[in-house]
């Protein structure tokens, strides 16, 4: 895997979001390599609320692992 | 993305448990920037007991959040 | 929205718990506002298991907050 | 409701334990108060490993309140 | 119950890694006591893939609490 | 089990996100000890969105713990 996370560390809760965002998608990615594939699955998911609900909530776990790290950004 | 999220702190407990939710809502929209898909999907989850219920879960998760980088408020 | 949410602290760890559950009521009505909505689903969800226990985890999550902002009752 | 918490507080982690599943209980009786109801779904979702694992989680949310409350009983 | 959760201190990470497993494994001994509905329970769950999740989401979130007690041991 | 888990301390973030989904693939494999048995269900799960969203949620609890125990590498 190329290297994607080097600090935890944001300018703002927004890019800490975003960074959350990307862990949830990394966490994805290592379980399934392919684009091609995970491309496929994405009009399902996409058009689906429990799954964007459930995506929603991964974003949010990570959040809070990024918001601690950042001091709440206060 | 426009800039939609520039602290977490409020005034309030409730502003607080607001902010949650928009962010929940915000974890959806990156994933599914359509308003008129998620608009379309409203009616089904609105619906649907358990999907309420893991829709506030992740309200759950982003207010520990926003609770914690408030200080709780205190 | 109503004022709802004036405080997390409570002067006992089941007054906590019990703003938890409401919090966990509130994470739902923001989704679904409508009352009538609401008490329609509920039979069905207050009759499934796995709903239940669902919802008894959004508690959980919420009484973490409320336990944390009340250092606990020690 | 009748008073059943009174305190986080327990002599060792067992009880802690113990208390987690309480709460776990609670958070389903808040919900569903008829005891009746709850025990005619308990058959259904005793059978089900997934139901079981699920209960489980809820237990667990609520000792690593229970844990922190009683600094781990270190 | 018997006697099982004594401490929630251990020698190593993983020590403390098999402690949450067994935490998890209690919480549904609790719901379902009877070892011989959990034996054939297990067929079908350990031979689904999203079972093996939960059940592995169950583990962390308590895995959570076993490293938090031991100061992450550092 | 052979021995696979003695530090939750790594060098960098990414070692550690690695770390936790080492962490979230043990939690399964000591539910379902049989690589067989794993790689036969490894098809589906990693051709379903939502599986694949479960898992990257388990890594996220997990890494939660892991940037706990490294100081969030700050």
């Amino acid at each position: 895997m190329e290297t994607w996370l080097t600090s935890l560390i944001t300018d703002t809760p927004q890019q800490g979001f975003e960074l959350a965002i990307k862990m949830a998608r990394m966490g994805v990615k290592y379980t399934q390599p392919s684009a091609e594939v995970r491309d496929s699955l994405r009009d399902a998911y996409q058009n689906d609320a429990d799954s964007l609900t459930w995506a929603s909530q991964v974003v949010a776990v990570n959040f809070q692992t990024v918001a601690a790290a950042n001091g709440y950004w206060r």
